[in-house]
């Protein structure tokens, strides 16, 4: 049966369509690069927020309209699958990405939970066999249920901790049998709400020893998946442990894992941080942990994760041209964390959603390639740091230098000359590129 | 003699154009509904940023360089309307706007520092005659001086509520001598730092009267200007009086001004107080007080008044939207209340912010009003809209019902079938405009 | 039967006491300024919170553990109702306040969701007559239910306008019926998401049209509550019509509302709205629109609305400060629209929060009533300003002075000299009279 | 001759005392701990905001009055050290801190700068001779000047790089002929401005070879002060690279630089960070990097460092906390890195000031003492986190477990029971404990 009655395979049909159910941008085929757009982009869809989601808020409860919400429990679960894989078909999509919780409906108990999760892996195994779909990652959910309150391997309680990692183990599991590229970590309730009641050097040591064992146990089971942390600065909990990259980088070398672990990079949680998207993405890609992205979009004056579709060619540009400069994501994919507002509520909103945020991203990767092949960037800044390619500038880069020696060419100089860093003029040139580059498209 | 020696009159050259001291889409003649993009525009120059900021920040000194800062005093003063004009007549701008003290020093009493202005705009009035470059607004610097430390028209000194109103008396006889389009007041000072030693009532009450007292004098001199207020919310004052235009337009409603105000909307005053830019003329256009724009961005990600140079051409086509269809800006205007960025310190940069500005809004022109010629927006409301043309929706509009009817109606209703938000659709048919709309110029 | 069986009757034990089961502070028959502390402060439970709410939030579902979760539908209403009236005696509060949709469960039509209402309402009705507990404010929910998703009075159907204008007219029926002192209209979902596809015009004009109706229809059945609006700026929509109280007041006086209008400050709204407790409270008071209080407190570091317990001693002091300067709350009061953190999910935490909160505006009522005894802040007031009470001050103050005569007293200064702001030290005298308030109680 | 001519000693005279010079709180002969409240405090004052602010802001110039204004390049410099030590003397003060340019004018080369350092150098060391009043630490300043406009040691230009190292050499000089106790480097124009004209991890890489010549020469100077960084998230520079204490500690290890530093932190720019004050400390104490505090606050509706005196007790309670738990600062102290608001421009606001931020932290001293005596939130962790202390939990922070043994225990639980957070019960007892403490005291 299908879900999506009404809606064929989107097609690219070129910048002028004005079908809503095209690509106007992005063309899978097409080869920028050495590689296909699809091979280059290797977008996701996230189970969560296209099949399980229902759009409710704080203020409100659901407001989608899903053609499988008729059913319940596993049926619901299973019916979920059969709409995600036609899904992935219509929409082309060569990746998706779930939560344990976003498949199969918990149990009145961990066994059972695991019961239900094995029927729908083996379901979702089959499926895959006749898809072009593959996962890009999976991991679980260590937040929602009650139980995670206090946190998960940061709990305050030990067998909290004993069943977080015991849902891990299973997504682990999970993660080898559906040959997953990635594992994700992504932190939820690992923080804290209060420091007057927390011991925060137990739970984040806890952490480290949660994250060592989880790395011994993917070996243990030839799970050779690359493992990210997705930072985020707070929400659900108040303070969040992985704030930003940064931190996370602090953390993994402090206990010893930054061979183990990359990041899993989200555009709303890194202004939620104060970091541009693309600062998040540059400062992985230069300490080489830059392992994936969730493609979304915050609101810029609200402050919570409003996950919205990525649709701002700034943004998707620029985080294109850091993923370009990294060689592209490797392992990783583009994965849409991201839902469609409270008030489109519909299912061929999903599909809007998707394209939009496809097409703007296959915009942002043929702007960026074409920034990089004029080495617009590349040449401003390869100027604008030339003076440490020769003379005391080339010292420094070395090492062969020292205080005296560097005392001694600053009484010598007279004067510093500098040139302009010409944001504004540089900006222009942006613009630029964005209006022109598909200007001799159909 | 010359300040701008190596750079010519900025022509359009159009969207290929390499040429850094180029228009490439703001082409002053070109006919865009029925008005020529100079006069929809109405493009102004900030004197302030423009001619006398130095650029320094609160842990800098000045960067600018700027070839008229050899002079001193009034010889720098004047300095300043030479390069003035010689900019002006290069960048091809029809507006300038000005405070008293961006031209003129302040002398070591107020005698002097009216002498001093009167020079200067005696000068200015001479280059005028010359120029097809006009006075959009000016107004008063009542911030800078430390006499304004505890406010202006809202000090808690009776001395210097005078001393306010004596510059703003110069203020308006100086614009009827240039023959100013508008008059602005900016709060500045006007706004408390802590409530434990303010007067707020009192406060307010002072400046009720001494905008009247203003519109009294400028009816008696005969200048005829529009006034215009410009909300901000915060600094430099922490509690700022015009936080936004609500809050403006409720002072004006309850001191009866709303007859002789209109509000002067800059774009990171908005986002400060925590609104869109469009929403701030979206708002002040349905309640009849948009007046002029000061034109520029603030970083998102940066708590402060950045007054960036505007480059993001989804504020600059949602802002010229709301101005088509405001019927354009009256006697306002597009004014660049920006400065380059302190590392942005060459005289060219003056130049590329200012072409990277005007090309942007005249992007945002032909978008949008490509985006209204199309209809595409205007559709969407008007069928969203559409249950309150007929029915009870029109008993509601026409005033023709009560609760007693409004719930006899709603106990008849069976379930209320309601469209989708469609915003991501939505988004994404903006950006195929954007795209698109300069695909087919050269 | 009861459902807090381990907790008596929460006493006054004075600041010494280490019983978390007992007020230190908060003594409801000690007198200041005449009143009893319980007269003066009014202290509300908000229904929603207390015995309604489940603690889930955006990642998490609900954590509160209540003994009256065993009962489903109209049996889960009753026993709140039967747990409420045990928790109002218990923590001896004179009032509370509740949405429609708290005490009783919609139906499958708004007829039946009106016989549920009409049910528990007359049970609340026999519980009040032996309950010294009154109803401060009751409201309707016209957010949570999918309808609302487009708006309620702000709705792009006229069906969903028609259908909130019938649950208020029952919202008011029921305020009548239960002695309400005050009717309050929160906008929820009274704003919009995007500009795209919003007609703000007709929404604000049928906002307008909307609380007309309701003053005629409150006037018709005799209903003489006082008139309430929340603002709130933004969460659930993203931009929501009433900011804060400023853009509500220019609202009122554009839509002649104002007589019939005050307004229901929260604490949090108005730190989401870039504003301090105690500004909105002001600005209310000098406006003559202070109506009501929602006593809660934001995190200063998380971008929602929190709605945490008041806990913050310098805010509830600055509170109660502009309260007893507005002469007391008339017909309004302190209502905690604050919930317990997810952390905090046993039923003793319901009580330990209320205390803490009541404690801590009993200590601000204390602090602030000596502040105002002592003249601490009234004093620097008045010197700050007393140059308005002669000369060219008192002309100004009296609208006797005009530009002119203003300028000629300019001319004539030698120099402005002004006091200090002294906020360091005001801080520290507060800071002072914070500690000492309660050295010499037992 | 004396600065501040009216002013006598400050004396403690007790809670009590309406003496605006005097110690309310502070006692610095009063034993708390085994040590005074001096040796436990060790205050310090910052130069810069106390004798060469001028208290100017973006939009004012400044407004202190301070009687060495009188005088003009190297005799200034001299009056404001006769200033100083007048000012320690009469606040009591233990320690101060400056930069270079805050004690001595640059001159027109470096050559010259180095010169009038020296003079004033020689001239701070006599007058410590006597005095009590230490150096706590000092800096450069590498960020005020136009050639540190693109950076310091992450300049794009190699000469900034030279010239920032020869400043920093001549710093250390300083700190060893001084004494001091500690050496500073906050990053000031360290970051990027945008990354579309940066290389991010050139300049990273430079940052780290600067720091490691630091070491290098104070250890072939002999100068043993410990070496401090002090982050700051934004401002100057739109991205700083020492965003928070974790973003610096991943900084420190992966140039491997954790033995050589650690951090001093500054309120406000922990809030600026999006951290609480008490987090930062909090993280820097369990990595063992607590170095030295620049007490202060912000104001937490503004978005810029505000740089208040600090008086907020339940910050400077929560920071002490955390000070008494890391058994002190050690080497570092608590300097008021605060200037007066431009409001408070007289020369005795710096006394009212000094003495509102030194009670505040002498009452969070003792009231943060209290509750380590009276073990409150000690007993509260050890509670919570009781069951890591045996069973399952000890072999999980004994690393003696793994997945298989944590998920056989996880599939053996029936149901997990966890305690609740308590937070508003133990925000009373903070607040019963701040009011209480000084409750005996005259
Ligand atoms: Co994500
Ligand atoms: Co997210
Ligand atoms: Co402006
Ligand atoms: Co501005
Ligand atoms: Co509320
Ligand atoms: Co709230
Ligand atoms: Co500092
Ligand atoms: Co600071």
């Amino acid at each position: 049966m299908a879900y999506f009655n009404n809606i064929d395979k989107i097609k690219y049909e070129g910048s002028e369509s004005t079908n809503p159910y095209a690509f106007k941008f992005y063309n899978p085929e097409e080869t920028i690069n050495g590689q296909t757009m699809e091979e280059y982009l290797r977008f996701g869809v996230a189970y969560w927020h296209t099949f399980t989601e229902d759009l409710s808020d704080p203020f409100g409860v659901g407001t989608a309209q899903r053609t499988w919400d008729r059913y319940e429990g596993m049926d619901l679960a299973k019916a979920r699958v059969e709409a995600a894989f036609e899904f992935f078909e219509k929409l082309n999509v060569p990746y998706f990405c779930f939560h344990d919780v976003d498949i199969a409906p918990e149990g009145n108990s961990l066994r059972e939970s695991n019961e239900n999760l094995d029927t729908i892996v083996r379901m979702i195994k089959d499926y895959m066999k006749d898809s072009k779909t593959k996962l890009l990652w999976n991991t679980v959910n260590n937040f929602t249920h009650p139980r995670f309150v206090h946190g998960a391997a940061s709990s305050s309680e030990a067998d909290v901790f004993a069943y977080a990692a015991a849902k891990v183990k299973k997504g682990l599991e999970v993660g080898k049998e559906l040959g997953s590229e990635n594992y994700v970590f992504w932190g939820g309730r690992e923080g804290y709400e209060t420091l007057l009641n927390t011991d925060m050097k137990l739970e984040l040591d806890n952490l480290g020893r949660f994250y060592h064992m989880a790395v011994n146990y993917a070996k243990e089971i030839g799970f050779d998946a690359q493992f990210l942390i997705e930072p985020k600065p707070k929400e659900p909990t108040t303070h969040q442990y992985d704030f930003d990259v940064a931190s996370g980088y602090a953390f993994l070398q402090k206990y010893d894992l930054q061979d183990h672990f990359k990041f899993n990079i989200e555009a709303n949680h890194a202004t939620l941080a104060g970091h541009t998207f693309e600062h998040e993405l540059h400062y992985a890609r230069i300490n080489n942990v830059l392992g994936s992205v969730d493609a979304n979009q915050g609101h810029p004056l609200l402050g919570w994760d409003t996950d919205e579709f990525p649709t701002d060619l700034y943004s998707t540009t620029l985080a294109m041209y850091e993923i370009i400069k990294n060689g592209g994501l490797g392992r990783g994919g583009l994965n849409f964390d991201a839902k469609v507002r409270r008030g489109s509520f519909k299912p061929e909103d999903l599909f809007h959603a998707h394209i939009a945020g496809m097409d703007s991203f296959a915009v942002g990767l043929k702007v960026a390639q074409r920034l990089l092949e004029d080495g617009v960037l590349e040449n401003i800044v390869e100027d604008r740091y030339s003076s440490y390619k020769e003379g005391i500038g080339k010292d420094i880069v070395n090492g062969t230098t020292n205080f005296h020696k560097l005392e001694q060419h600053a009484l010598g100089l007279e004067g510093i000359s500098q040139p302009s860093g010409r944001l504004e003029n540089i900006k222009a040139i942006i613009n630029q590129y964005l209006l022109k580059t598909f200007a001799g498209e159909k």
